[in-house]
């Protein structure tokens, strides 16, 4: 991740701050440690608000006044709690965390280098494994002849109401309008289809990062944005066999990326006909259960079997001198991804990090009076430092002289930084520090008088951030788990969809009766997931006989 | 750098390779040696050239047919070689290399596996020293208002003839125009203006990996395309002197990456005020000297003093209270470096890749005839490969059964790998095995019978891969000095252009005169070099005393 410089934070009362006040409450940020540290403070002005207003004039993302926002009694930071209102909640951890901000143009949004720093630690492990499992790195222009979108029937359908459309290049009205790309698998077959040719060139194996453009009316930072970045995998085989092989293969990457990093236990299945990617014959997907129980659709991996083949005319000459059409998969996953991090497991205090994949993993927080003081002080964080960044372990100092030691300690907590170690002058003194963990408050979470000595040290850090990784899977599964519901009955799935819950149950009605369920309960299929109950199963909507269980749930 | 999967190459003789006969000579690619190796081969169909036709419909790329182009002796590939036709040479390497192809859009380019993997290499280093240097990563939008480009007037005088504009969003006419980025600028500076307050907040150091788009008419692939990938960097400071002082630290990490690992003797210097970046105040840039002895401008720095900030208002309240208004910096590189580095290496054969930057750096060729013969062999490259790939060479066998070694030979010195390993039966026997440099070419460089005791082989492998690197420095720079010409007046500057070279002279005359220069030679300042020559100068233009010698060349 290299060294990551964060703007020093804004002046909670300054003149900018005062403006925003007229046109929003401040309920609970005006906590008196908040103001204290505040008013130490001087110079300095500015907002801690998202900047602009675009992504929020779509949806109603600014929590209207009410008198019902109670604080709570551990809460000391400068975010919404959680518990009071989960989107305003989401909106204030992404503004103070500075994640990201909204671009000038509507539905546009600016990933802040500590949110970035988060989308990184994605691609670095993602890109690892694309490139372990046979895939290389490549890049296709992002515009796309018009007619391009529109050879493959279902995918024109599913995409052409969110286009981006370029009409003018160079000072000229072109004579073909170009799409800024939604998705590249149409690009894609037009270069395939030129260096393809026989059964030797298969597979072609190959992965993009790219932005990508889709004209959404309702937008949300991360999870829904009219620009934003992703990696898309192409691939073509020379069977059905091994696309369907390929595109497991990559949601298992997924999959484990989402366990074993992100610590969000996510379900992987298949989804129904009716929510399969716009050009697939089959789409599987990985859905992570956010803090309000929605459910966020955070990969997918598509086989496409031969339908841009066959719209495209990708053909390879097989063993026995025949021309065939080949076999697709494509895959994604994108900077929603970082959306689910926040809204899994961020708690009322603000953001949560799970530590592989935090910028910073422990921040190291100096106290001292004295000049004296300072010196001893400071030159032990020093050597702190030097120790565990030499063990690989992000840390940084917050050594900033106009914050007040309680100020940063809300402050680190709410960007979500796994550890915390404090160092004072008694601590120079024992040879040791405290040691505060980010998902357990208050005392619980503290270790004390843990030695300075690096061997002994760096252990310690070691098994607390792993600790902390596993502590955070293990909260998001029983949260899922006690969140899910089976279901035998249309009427016990509405009941579960009105508490918020996710239902499962047998299902095996027709299209038409997953659209009734949708516009009566607002919950969609998120899928048939691969772990499915023994026995014979009756539809839940139909009595008839059933081959699987579906998920249901509302999602973003 | 990771497994670098690369689709196996396209038949010589194919039905697709006819067609394209018709419309082009095929002067050097057919001779015996090649043909042999093609008609070997059973099976498999394809073109070898570019595929598409939109970029070379603006440039004239495809050599036109010539009676003039003769194989020189040493030549056995299939691209044109380079001392025939620098063009055509520089468009077969990228197609036969499999680098680069057309896109469907008329000077779009499609980076592949090969030609992406280099620009990966790029960055991996420069994002690594951006880091060092205090830069943070993130991501601006790239859709930008029209009016924010109007607001500075040289910006929007420079960039308004290349524009791209989205004008339709999904399905409707947006009431604004936007602009597909074409630098960020702009936008950077609208968030700069919200983020910065106080003197605390800067500098504001940040830079982003983006795609930008300049709808440029004439284009070549990674010299010029309509799109392309770069990183940006945008700083904002308190004073001029530490902007300054950023802009020449951003050059100098510029100029190592082209010395240190792209073994490119750029000449580091000031651009002129007429080739200085629309809303600079300074440009500096680094000048590689390319094969055919054109310049190229492979990156640039600005100090934008204060530009930007005053036409989007970005101010910050200074230690005693004042509003002050941001000095900036933006800098750049693109994927043009990889055409820098193809055209200063490459020689008549194709690519040759420096060693640090080479996506496979060792290519490992089997040698046998019998059954028994083969499973000895490929145990041994086997074991080989293992034992590079543990120290940490990137490594590759080509086992391909459809290839003779001699192809096998000439298709890899065509993509430029600095080094061959040739295990043959007789080599297994004696534990050792032939090693070939690139840039020899025949028996000088050759060591025979190098063994394959691990410690030694990557002993041997290391040190000629440092000394390919550092020849390669050596030979770039030599032509580099022996194509620079010292001028004193106009007419010996003419005549160094007429001779394709460089000129280098005392110059303190007018914008007007320096237009006048272009107009009548076709050569341009590229800069005036941060080294400069003792003593007093006088211009050659015009007589008049001189502070600083200026370099004139011909450009891409």
């Amino acid at each position: 991740m290299g060294a990551l410089r964060l703007p020093s934070l804004a002046l909670l009362l300054s003149p900018c701050k005062s403006l925003r006040l007229v046109s929003r409450p401040l309920p609970l940020r005006l906590r008196l440690s908040t103001l204290k540290a505040a008013a130490s403070v001087s110079g300095g002005a500015g907002s801690r608000g998202l900047s602009s207003q675009s992504l929020a004039k779509e949806e109603p993302s600014l929590p209207p006044p009410s008198a019902d926002r109670k604080p709570s009694s551990s809460y000391e930071g400068s975010v919404t709690p959680r518990s009071v209102d989960f989107n305003a909640w989401y909106l204030d951890v992404i503004a103070s965390a500075e994640l990201a901000d909204y671009g000038p143009v509507r539905g546009t949004m600016v990933i802040r280098p500590y949110g970035y720093a988060i989308w990184e630690a994605i691609q670095e492990y993602l890109n690892v494994k694309f490139k372990e499992t046979g895939h290389s790195n490549m890049y296709f222009p992002q515009f796309i002849p018009y007619s391009f979108i529109e050879k493959e029937a279902s995918h024109v359908e599913g995409f052409s109401p969110e286009l981006a459309l370029v009409t003018i290049g160079g000072g000229k009205e072109l004579e073909e309008k170009l799409v800024v790309r939604p998705t590249s698998e149409t690009i894609v077959n037009h270069m395939f289809t030129q260096w393809i040719h026989s059964y030797r060139d298969l597979p072609l194996m190959i992965n993009q990062w790219a932005n990508v453009t889709r004209w959404e009316m309702r937008t949300k930072p991360f999870v829904r944005t009219l620009e934003f970045l992703w990696q898309e995998g192409h691939t073509a085989h020379a069977t059905l066999e091994e696309a369907e092989k390929e595109a497991l293969q990559m949601i298992d990457v997924y999959k484990k990326f989402a366990y074993e990093q992100a610590a969000i236990p996510v379900i992987v299945g298949r989804k129904s006909r009716a929510e399969t990617f716009a050009g697939a014959i089959r789409t599987y997907t990985i859905e992570a259960m956010m803090g309000d129980r929605k459910a966020l659709q955070a990969g997918t991996s598509h086989n496409l079997g031969q339908n841009f083949s066959r719209a495209f005319g990708t053909q390879f000459t097989d063993e026995n001198g025949q021309r065939q059409h080949v076999w697709q998969t494509s895959w994604a996953v994108s900077t929603r991804f970082v959306g689910g991090i926040i809204m899994t497991h961020g708690d009322d205090a603000g953001l949560m990090l799970p530590p592989r994949i935090a910028p910073i993993q422990v921040i190291v927080v100096p106290i001292w009076k004295t000049a004296d003081e300072k010196n001893g002080v400071m030159n032990a964080v020093s050597s702190l430092k030097e120790v565990l960044h030499k063990a690989e372990i992000r840390v940084k100092i917050d050594d900033t002289e106009q914050r007040t030691p309680g100020w940063k300690f809300n402050f680190w907590e709410m960007k979500g930084v796994p550890l915390r170690i404090e160092v004072g002058p008694r601590d120079v003194a024992n040879k040791s520090v405290v040691v505060s963990r980010r998902d357990i408050p208050g005392k619980p979470g503290k270790d004390f008088g843990i030695s300075m000595e690096p061997s002994v040290l760096v252990t310690h850090i070691k098994s607390r951030l792993e600790e902390i990784q596993t502590s955070l899977l293990h909260r998001a599964t029983s949260f899922r788990d006690s969140n899910i519901v089976d279901v035998n009955s249309y009427d016990e799935l509405k009941e579960a969809i009105a508490q918020g819950k996710w239902a499962r149950g047998p299902w095996s009605a027709s299209d038409a009766e997953e659209v009734k369920v949708k516009e009566e309960t607002g919950a969609t299929i998120r899928c048939f997931p691969f772990e499915q109950p023994q026995g014979q199963k009756k539809c839940f909507m139909t009595g008839n006989p059933a081959d699987e269980v579906a998920i249901f749930a509302k999602s973003y």
